[in-house]
């Protein structure tokens, strides 16, 4: 059990803690924003999560530097360096996460200037919402310490790789059947991926809290369920 | 100018060094076996290089876990401390170009598999050369020291961005032209996002290498020239 005694170590971990957890919200936040621009056509709040981004990094800079000086000042060894140089892990996680959103925010605006008559696949939606779940999932399992939890996100990573290859299919049939339509489907292509890299972002922290919980590495092979690289394309077939 | 005395740090530093060069010549090394197997059509350069990601990953580790030891025994400060912390940035940055590469092979594998008239757009390759020259120089100006070098390659990424929303362009007039080919033509376009983003990575290094030898963030915005997420897509316009 923990004793009252609070050392200058514990304190300031708290601190970095909390420097995740504002990143954690925030970058939930911008995949919402993200979704919803995409999903219902919205410009400004496209253009509140491209601004939105430069917060993200800064704090992610915030993180890495208090936690070289944290390792640095007390040479913490064993459970608390692992917690000190997984903050920084998933800082960075957190970080590409924020970019992908951006991204799929500016897409979202060039789409919709164009497309008045364009509906964005239900798969889409459905997609986003289960990264979403995935990434809230594994911050709450790393504020919880529960390697259990972190370990059910990893495992269903493949769920969202799976829908994925299907939703890719669904839209390349679409861009087949209406060539018209392939810039836009292009876009939702590189959305689609978007998310799905945030998915694999998730996987990353989740093995990170594994790490930091165990001293172990996962050591299985990621589950694979993203076969988009290695669809065989039909036209010369 | 520098003694004779060789420090411990000095010598755990020249280790650490090694780890970011060794990880360089091999990110290169997958950069080039990617594009010959995706220009060239071969099979077993891709598997190669698909094989060949997880020495990228586990040197990564290794890098990351010599810098947080250096940091938590010599508790470095100024310019040492960023040296150490800077390696750790570019062995991440390294990394996921090595993922970005393995991608590139994955599907040079698809596509080879089904198209037997295939062409690969010339742009494409100068694309691959250019990022290729750019990761290069950047690791040349992090071993020279040189900042000017660095802040070239900077410069530099916005001639990358623009070549790559001119082939994006190009390859959807193709798409457009002959439907037949979306399903090859998109893997074709994650091929040039995938080396645009190995660009944007050696930008962050040339970020890293200029805060390492000034201790400063570069102020100015990015140098925009991918403009391909913002392309409008001609359907309904």
């Amino acid at each position: 059990m923990r004793t009252h005694t609070v050392t200058a170590f514990d304190s300031e971990l708290k601190s970095l803690n909390g420097g995740i957890e504002e990143m954690g919200s925030r970058t939930i936040a911008q995949i919402d924003g993200a979704v919803d621009a995409l999903v219902n056509g919205r410009v400004e709040v496209a253009q509140d999560v491209i601004a939105g981004d430069r917060a993200l990094d800064e704090l992610q800079q915030r993180v890495e530097a208090a936690a070289v000086e944290i390792i640095a000042k007390r040479q913490p060894v064993a459970s608390d360096l692992r917690e000190v140089v997984t903050a920084m892990r998933i800082a960075s996680d957190l970080e590409r996460i924020g970019d992908l959103a951006k991204n799929v925010a500016k897409r979202s605006i060039a789409i919709g200037a164009s497309a008045t008559t364009f509906k964005v696949p239900a798969g889409l939606g459905s997609l986003a919402e289960r990264v979403r779940a995935q990434l809230a999932a594994v911050l709450a399992a790393n504020r919880a310490g529960n390697d259990a939890e972190a370990l059910a996100v990893w495992r269903a990573d493949s769920a969202i790789d799976a829908l994925h290859t299907s939703l890719f299919r669904e839209m390349l049939t679409y861009m087949m059947e209406d060539p018209r339509s392939i810039g836009l489907g292009t876009h939702l292509l590189f959305c689609a991926k978007n998310l799905e890299r945030m998915g694999d972002h998730a996987t990353n922290i989740a093995e990170t809290v594994h790490y930091r919980l165990t001293s172990e590495f996962i050591a299985s092979e990621r589950p694979k369920g993203d076969l988009s690289s290695d669809v065989r394309p039909k036209a010369d077939g």
